[in-house]
């Protein structure tokens, strides 16, 4: 059996997802010939397509943790966020300036379990026990699939879900993320609410990095949150970054990490700024190959599955996909298009459950009515690995060889 | 400025705590003639204490963590707990096996980002948003300053603090945390409401470990809570584990922390796993000398550092602390006594205020009504460094030198 849990990710002994690569129970799909008999998982996000450039930096990127390293839940009490590493703290704030994507100065960093637990750290900090209802969330739709769960998931008394914000006209405070490069479609976005009412605006700029968009600006707004997980890959460290402007903020974010988990694992804090500082030594040494650039390497792979992906779907002729945005990218300082981590399809007519289209291929997909969306639409993940998006373009082939 | 945050870490830029060790900008304490002008933290129970047994095993215990390692969200998707590294599982079984503490035969292991994040997980897994009214958590005062704030954080809709679990006597669904040996003052205890409401018990067992008490029995209850960071002192890892008898309570937990952080780093679980794995080698292995057996060690610095705490105790005749439990532990084959992580002391008549007593003598403590209880009590951590531990028996003799 076949379970696919509300959150997206698929919980199955029968079916083992870890190599987005799945073992068949279900009967053959009547509309393909599939090459062989496996499921798909194109669900997750999961950013496995940069494994091989990692692997040709490994001994570059290795840490060493002896027996009696970073014992202590402290590590630096004279900031504001104590548990985060100088290392680190340092790190992020060179990486941003060699991207040119965010603004640090006059900043304070606060780092989280991933961006989920600084996405909540956030809510916490923007919202009041004083209030008289709970403060809105809101996200323009399309919107990430999550955001409803993570801010439902306790029933808090502080925030709630309030949906789409295209639409919210509530004389009421709230609080609106903006996630540019969207997630699942990957637009540039900013603000939309226009409300009277006291606003306060949360950037998720997970993807907000060259592989996957032009450098368009550096970002400078009063909180930002970035995850290692989708810039470099590395999603099992569950290592994210906000970038803070006000330090009452700060401090309530702070403390919500505290009181959540008394702070953030420091294994993963010292590895990842150590995979920063070789990215950034890559580019500030000019003997370098270009294959050791990271977003180099990383754009090229994105570019050439977007390719892919766009002939696949002009030639199976059943789904249409948003056409991809266009600006000059300040970081690889050429006019660039987007080139995103999901691909966001829509059926066309006659498909009225795009999700379900693509079971029967057995492809695992994400329906767009997670996003806020409509049914027809499904968002597809482009950072699988190489074997799984070659087998996953060769059934796009095949449905548009049977429908002939 | 010396700020102490509600939680209990202190954060300030200008008495940093992160070596147990404070410059002081204070004035002098009346009572005392200090050795040296700093403040001394035992708040927190920073537990590195362990600290030189760890640098002597620093090789058996290295892991190297290469590029590309570890770049997935997903770990064992044929588990409950998809995102716990199968390496740990197994080490979490193997040491419980060892040491004789708990049952982990036909039980399931969730990992978390410390026991702070099961403990609400365990919340979140036993409540239901279709009760009439928000589950009720209490403990038994003297209980962990933590559990109130734990609960009330986001204000959920779910559960409540209800406060001291012995005069708890509402006709309605409750939780007992059940914390032994118990923080802060390290006796063994089990439940101890008496209501005909559904109840269900939550197991601390955070210090249920031989260096602190005897292991009486092996534990086996429906959700018992451990901790790496007081287990070895191990507290940067952010590594807990629950072992959970009912699959759909795992489930549960599984799923709030997937909402509240998309699973727990890879690089401490691997860590983890490690030095588990070397604390059982050098048990099974007879050919070690007994100074690499981590639980003997352990115990030899917990029973050294309370001989000397009585005997300062007795001298200054200011304070009174509990008396210590005796019983017979099945993993050291003695009878023995509990040498506690805390040491829960009482002023005697005259001192109302224990915290502001010790802040005079330049001592952060914890007081007493953080815990349920009286601020004649104040918690002061036995884990810190040795030279804090030394400074602060100075300090202790120092009042009696004055007060005669």
């Amino acid at each position: 059996m076949m379970v696919v849990a509300k959150s997206g990710f698929n919980i199955s002994a029968s079916a083992p997802t870890d190599k987005c690569f799945s073992s068949a129970n279900g009967t053959k799909s009547p509309t393909t010939l599939p090459l062989n008999n496996s499921f798909l998982n194109l669900d997750q996000g999961d950013p496995t397509v940069f494994e091989s450039f990692w692997r040709e930096l490994n001994d570059e990127c290795t840490v060493v943790i002896k027996g009696s390293d970073l014992l202590s839940y402290l590590s630096d009490t004279g900031n504001v966020c104590w548990f985060l590493l100088p290392e680190l703290r340092d790190a992020v704030k060179r990486l941003h300036n060699v991207v040119g994507n965010a603004v640090t100065e006059k900043k304070h960093i606060v780092v989280g379990t991933g961006s989920t637990q600084l996405f909540q750290a956030a809510l916490f900090a923007l919202s009041s026990p004083d209030s008289p209802h709970p403060m809105n969330v809101v996200a323009a739709a399309p919107y990430y699939s999550e955001y409803k769960d993570e801010v439902e998931v306790v029933l808090s008394r502080l925030y709630k879900w309030s949906g789409d914000a295209n639409v919210f006209d509530k004389d009421e405070a709230y609080i609106e993320v903006v996630t540019s490069p969207n997630n699942p479609d990957g637009t540039l976005r900013g603000p939309v609410v226009k409300s009277r009412a006291e606003g306060k605006l949360v950037y998720d700029f997970a993807y907000y990095w060259p592989q996957y968009t032009p450098i368009t600006h550096k970002a400078d707004h009063d909180i930002m949150l970035f995850t290692f997980s989708k810039c470099t890959g590395h999603a099992g460290s569950r290592i994210g970054w906000a970038i803070v402007k006000d330090i009452e903020v700060a401090e309530k974010m702070t403390r919500y990490i505290q009181m959540s988990s008394i702070g953030v694992s420091k294994e993963s804090q010292t590895r990842v700024a150590k995979i920063m500082q070789v990215i950034c030594d890559n580019y500030q040494n000019f003997g370098y190959a270009e294959s050791k650039l990271f977003f180099q390497h990383s754009k090229r792979l994105m570019v050439k599955r977007w390719k892919k992906l766009n002939e696949a779907i002009k030639q199976s002729d059943v789904f249409t996909v948003a056409k991809s945005q266009r600006a000059y990218c300040h970081f690889t300082k050429e006019l660039s298009e987007t080139y995103p981590a999901f691909a966001w399809l829509k059926c066309k007519e006659g498909i009225e459950d795009c999700e379900s289209y693509f079971r029967k291929l057995k492809i695992i997909t994400r329906g767009g009515e997670r996003f806020g969306a409509d049914a027809k639409y499904a968002r597809l993940s482009m950072l699988c690995k190489d074997e799984v998006f070659d087998e996953f373009l060769t059934r796009l082939s095949n449905i548009k060889w049977v429908s002939n």
